[in-house]
């Protein structure tokens, strides 16, 4: 790694950044909140100064290698969640731990929330919260379709050919083109949702606010019973379309609207996204009826809908309260909690694609037993998915796996119960928002020992990061690196 | 599959399989029950029959190939299972389904009961669920020592050049000289613990029953309360320290015994089982000593360690309600669940070794990352796991993944609450016993619909002969296979 090199983006990227911080100035002046106003200047000075004497002190211009990638990705999450959370603590709302794991949620996309009553927070604050999950969703989507890719983590390779991508050997150059056609797609799905939210009857605030955690995936809400505030089956049913929309790879969104008309189609990611979603919503509706949770089939559809594609994209708005309906509907839930969007998309998860790559593999697995002599390979689109992409995907679940199980016994040794300490952990690491028990839809995480908060917190950054780019940080093995590099240019 | 040597060899099976239905005869008049003679005398004689007809009118006598394993396998199995079901149904004591279940929970040593209350029941039929278990563990022994790395399922070929077992081409000839080394290690362990729990009081009768059960870690009691019901801390460490031994590769156990006194340490899956256990035990006795379940330490201890060891090796005795102890240790052992005793003990579960290799891959992935060129090796016991190897653990942690969701699943869609249901699954697909709430350690399954039943019993089947052979038998490949190999020999 190369600090210097690091610390010149990260130092930009801060300043920058302050520049988001500065956004929320005006909804302040809009709604006449103007003691709002110091808390986002004096956070948005601080973010600055940050930046500048990152950049003057540490940085230097050089490429950036491969290695550099990694710290860039962590530190940046990081340190956006640090800064993020100074107007929380500066309105005197909650203290730096609670506003931390609020500012982590945000920019993670996660949506769990320490608050246990939205409303009578300044308007100025909730856009500030909505804001860190739509500039969270801008980040996931260039990381997971222009960075990791390069990185190599966790199979992300599969989706390395299909965008004008950078190439292995310098970060900087190309990525400025995918994130321009992509963050077009992004905000054009944004402004739509916020049109046709409005059509609704909502505010052009409450409108913007949801089709901002709408768009990230994110769930925030400014309604402490989230979209079921509005009572509106016409929000509730445009709601459900752009979470369905949210969960989609932004690449092929992009190829659709450019013309090329099958492409949805054409992915098998998307079509196996479909029918999950749309077999769970059946399933949902068919059971809810049958235990008499609802009379009228259209009420069911409705509400199993929206509650399978909000958990299935890890959005986390809540309709109605799911911990009523039957257990195989509950399971299902927590099944897809897992689940996860598409790849390239803003959902968390482990994503569509890599359940895919896991099925396949599971078949070829048996068909080498019956044929021992086979050559079984896995084909994604008809393209070869090579040796190296099925490691990195089945590493990932593999890590995955682990850090849920040490996650959870941390955080239920603190006292936590089992169902709120594991569910807390599928929320956070799945980046979803709510779980079960007392972090349920109608709960919050604020009674949590603050501990399981800082655990809590670290399992929204490695989900949002796909683990692999956190676990690369925190390998020894990656700091002896740096070390090495030093030596290397000073003897040259 | 050539469907001749498949029958050939079953009925042969059933035929010397009518001779253990004999055995609780001897038990039956000593005890004077001698109404129970004709249950096991006609349960022999259908046993028998059954072999004969298959012998006789289906059977050839022909050379095994590579993929009859798998017939004879899940065959072999599941006609034990049904014949092994029919002392219970002519005893008028349940109805076929229940009988099905428990033959299937003795057979796989799962321990899972449909029986509310035990002592009431006639001792010739518990010593016929008992040996049951003991028979199951010395089919368990050979399959994963001998058949299961010949077939090449899931990863087991880790073993296959440790002891002297068959090559891949003919499955019968050196299959005898393992069973003979191993089943006489078995019976050994058997023997000795019988004595030893004789000597804490038990009467022979109990003692061999015990002794059947702990080292099949199978989990079936004479009481209805388990072990606990001896309330003696000599008999819980007795049962302990062969929980422990039962569930440890057996070829260790022959090494050791034939004066190789380094054998256990030299081999990492049996360091990797004995750190995880102690572990928890540590675990568990620091956190009920803090909550105050327990006040003093050796009592702690002493319930910690039982309970540790009969989860982790799959045994599922109980001596203490743990649904009481604090949420920390609950996860514990819940993780514990899935992981299982090591690879060639008796034990089920996703075993300690495949833990190890899932453990060193993931390290692999974060090596590559860090250093994209290098080449990631696998080693255990200083070995290096090949290529295929490592596919097949990664497949057989895939299968049973997906094994548990869907039948979770199928559980719950019948109404069976969510904790019930899907620890239900977790307690037979890794042959524990007793999950949580209602079949909890104090509970029975009895109650659940016929349909669950059923697939509890699929369930118990799959895990125990290691998923894989339970799916290839699903696969519509493998018996378009069978039509194949008959039309080639047709042909010649």
């Amino acid at each position: 790694m190369k600090p210097g090199a690091v610390s010149y983006v990260l130092g930009w990227f801060f300043i920058f950044f302050s520049g988001a911080l500065l956004l929320p100035g005006a909804i302040a002046i809009g709604f006449r909140e103007y003691s709002s106003l110091w808390v986002f200047g004096t956070s948005a000075a601080i973010s600055s100064l940050t930046g500048a004497l990152l950049v003057r002190y540490l940085g230097e211009k050089e490429d950036l290698g491969h290695r550099d990638g990694f710290a860039i990705v962590v530190f940046g999450w990081l340190g956006a969640s640090l800064l993020g959370a100074l107007p929380y603590v500066f309105s005197g709302t909650m203290g730096f731990i609670d506003a931390f794991f609020e500012s982590v949620s945000g920019f993670t996309t996660t949506g769990s929330t320490v608050l246990s009553s939205i409303e009578p927070l300044p308007k100025s604050l909730l856009f500030w919260r909505s804001l860190t999950q739509w500039l969270g969703g801008m980040g996931i989507i260039i990381l997971s379709l222009a960075i990791l890719p390069v990185l190599g983590v966790g199979g992300m390779q599969l989706y390395q050919a299909e965008m004008p991508g950078p190439t292995k050997d310098r970060l900087a150059p190309r990525i400025q083109d995918t994130a321009r056609i992509l963050w077009g797609v992004y905000i054009f799905f944004t402004l739509l949702e916020t049109l046709l939210l409005v059509g609704g009857g909502l505010s052009v605030y409450e409108a913007l606010c949801h089709s901002f955690t709408t768009m990230a995936t994110g769930g925030f809400s400014t309604r402490t019973a989230s979209v079921a505030a509005f009572n509106s089956a016409y929000v509730d049913y445009v709601i459900t379309f752009f979470m369905f929309v949210a969960g989609i790879n932004f690449t092929l969104h992009y190829r659709f609207l450019t013309g090329r008309l099958n492409a949805f189609w054409r992915s098998e990611e998307f079509r196996f996204y479909l029918w999950v979603g749309l077999g769970a919503t059946v399933i949902c509706t068919v059971f809810t009826i049958i235990y008499g949770i609802y009379d009228d089939p259209l009420t069911a559809v409705r509400f199993g809908a929206f509650q399978v594609w909000s958990i299935m994209t890890t959005t986390g708005f809540g309709t109605a309260d799911f911990d009523l309906w039957p257990p195989v509907c509950k399971l299902l839930l927590l099944s897809l909690m897992f689940l996860g969007g598409c790849a390239g998309s803003t959902g968390g998860g482990i994503k569509q694609i890599r359940l895919v790559v896991f099925l396949k593999f599971m078949r070829v697995q048996l068909q080498r037993l019956i044929h021992p002599r086979a050559v079984g390979t896995i084909k994604i689109d008809n393209h070869r998915v090579d040796h190296e992409v099925l490691q990195g995907v089945l590493g990932f679940l593999a890590l995955y796996m682990t850090v849920f199980v040490v996650a959870s016994l941390i955080v239920t040794a603190q006292g936590v119960d089992l169902i709120t300490g594991t569910s807390a952990v599928i929320a956070t690491l799945n980046n979803i928002g709510p779980g079960l028990a007392k972090v349920g839809p109608t709960q919050h995480f604020a009674h949590l020992p603050a501990l399981s908060k800082v655990v809590l917190s670290f399992c929204m950054l490695a989900g949002r990061l796909e683990l692999y780019t956190m676990a690369v940080l925190l390998s020894p093995a990656y700091w002896q690196g740096m070390r090495f590099s030093r030596r290397q240019r000073q003897e040259s």
